[in-house]
């Protein structure tokens, strides 16, 4: 099997399988327990915060909440930040739905919030952005690297941008795709928040985070027992914590390695398409590499994707969050039309995928594509 | 070791391991995924979810929405109930930090929200309830087995005096401590939303549930992508939540058995205790029998708690998740004076506890606590 849709969900490295047993079997114990075994663990959480936020480039001021995942997390960073229904949201059309729909949610509820509209790359329109950019403005929220497209936002510039307007301004990204994916340094970003989730990257579900960097005060998700310094409550997922941090340890020391792997991948795979499906559409540019958008006119993509999967190639129409729309909201906001939109899919690498895959699904892509047209046109 | 605090979680059954282990290396793929192997885990996660409701005693047409733990169900079933700031909300002093301090920011936020006292037992004062039990009251919230005591409120005959009083009451209860712990039928308890946990069954972190009566409308708590029936979005966490349902299989599979044990080791503790320690002083009624709290007179906690661990015997003062608290705001409405909470244990059994080390807990709670009196009063 070809599994191309990483940027879906990936499998545990085995490394953090062991970590994830390792704990089970012997750290099982409350960390809000005060006994040895109880206080051990809480330390063992405490290394996983420090070591992540390092991996982000973060300073050892900046905080790290573990939550359920990214969704929780992204959840938590807008209704964390919200003030009054006079203060401006500013959210992107290319957002996860995790931020668009809580976006959509306020704005129903009477918030005072705009979208900043995308251009055909897939990136956010800068000008839009300047122009809804107002003084009144308080939060921001402009994903990182596109999970339908893997065009990435320039977030320094923009977050700079923000700063100049209104230096009070909440800058959120949501970063699911970006970390372990490109090389940055989250201090260089100058977000805010920002979103993490561990199962893009090898680490379990269950696992996310959200980045606070130091003077940033947001309010509590979930009150109970007041961990995560009382802004979200809830018994510790240790494994989680802990395999999350496995996950990401390792998929930064190879992230270079794994990037010029999956540039290698990314290029064969755009090469050989056009060699092979001359009407190919590439939706956007994936800067990333890790995501590539294509439509393939007068498919119908859900068809596609089912006589792929018979093929044991596994791709997706849109990100698996979104695939039970036929619309596809980003692709329609960058200007791509509908009858593409209805044509197109998804694939994303990973560094576990080969050349070889690759030169194999283009030929099954070929295959199936013919074989829709053939019967259409019978 | 002796380990007498499992009530604040426990340790994952074997099996239940190895369904989280073959999850984690078979079934990885994202359950939103449309092709063959997302759907396959699309129907694992719904046979988890008929298979608790099952278990629990509900209906065909009831409902379980899978969360990150019983903080955020309990989070879920409040903000998700609330209608207006016009109508009461009820709930029991006697609630878990995750519901308490969810109901005491409502009130600081102009919520009409009351308080019912609890009796010496550690059940909830009755008398009160019915009292604040009026016709504007549009949701309550009791605790079915207290964390703190093991008193048992009779949910049956609460949600019935509800319903007497109106019977659009939204009925709430927390049954982390009752699931698997004590013998129930779901359907018989009258609740609209109940609460439970995996952890404290050997099942995995990271996996609670909401039941939902089938008729009850709550709002969504997380939003995104959808999942969970638009009421909790966010990737499903598939390990945990077949873990969740083999723990919860085996533990009610053995629930009378087990019940059987459990009363052994508490009749035994009590006994002994009582016996070696004459100015013992129990704290409420355990009814769940898993569940005991008990005060050393002129003795401090916190420093018991220590020595037993040194002794290798694992206790807590009070819920791991209010042990920071020199308080203990349930004891305290209980009626249990100031001193007596300070010198406060809580102990908590399950099925891998032994006969023998009750009989070796209770000897080493005699020896530190002689030891501590000797020395304060040397």
């Amino acid at each position: 099997m070809i599994f191309l849709d990483n940027a879906s969900t990936t499998k545990l490295y085995k490394e953090t399988q062991s970590v994830i047993n390792l704990i089970n079997d012997q750290y099982f114990y409350n960390p809000s327990a005060i006994y040895k075994n109880g206080v051990e663990i809480k330390v063992l959480i405490e290394s996983a915060r420090k070591n992540i936020i390092k991996l982000l480039g973060g300073d050892s001021f900046d905080q790290l909440i573990f939550t359920s995942g990214a969704t929780e997390a992204n959840n938590f960073a807008i209704n964390g930040s919200i003030k009054n229904k006079n203060s401006k949201l500013l959210f992107s059309e290319g957002e996860h739905p995790s931020v668009y729909n809580v976006a959509k949610n306020l704005k129903n509820s009477g918030y005072n919030v705009e979208f900043i509209k995308l251009l055909p790359s897939g990136k956010i329109d800068i000008d839009d952005y300047i122009k809804k950019l107002t003084p009144e403005v308080s939060f921001v929220s402009i994903i990182h690297v596109s999970n339908e497209t893997g065009a990435v936002n320039d977030i320094s510039y923009l977050s700079e941008l923000a700063k100049q307007v209104n230096d009070k301004i909440i800058f959120h990204s949501d970063g699911v795709q970006a970390f372990g994916k490109i090389p940055y340094n989250i201090s260089e970003l100058g977000v805010g928040l920002y979103t993490i989730s561990a199962h893009k990257i090898h680490g379990p579900r269950g696992a996310g985070a959200l980045y606070i960097k130091n003077g940033i005060n947001i309010k509590p998700s979930i009150l109970g027992g007041g961990q995560e310094f009382g802004l979200r409550s809830g018994t510790e997922n240790v494994s989680a914590i802990k395999g999350f941090e496995k996950s990401a340890e390792l998929t930064i020391k190879n992230l270079h390695e794994n990037s010029k792997h999956i540039l290698s991948l990314c290029n064969k795979f755009i090469e050989l398409l056009k060699s092979k499906i001359k009407s190919v559409v590439f939706n956007g540019i994936s800067d990333s590499k890790h995501v590539i958008s294509f439509s393939l006119p007068d498919a119908k993509a859900e068809t596609l994707l089912h006589m792929l999967d018979d093929e044991g190639v596994l791709v997706s129409n849109g990100s698996a969050c979104s695939s039970k729309n036929s619309d596809n909201r980003v692709l329609n906001n960058m200007g791509v039309n509908r009858k593409l939109i209805e044509s197109s899919l998804r694939v994303s690498f990973d560094e576990f995928n080969t050349i070889n895959e690759v030169e194999e699904a283009v030929n099954k892509i070929e295959k199936v594509y013919n074989l829709y047209l053939d019967t259409i046109r019978r």
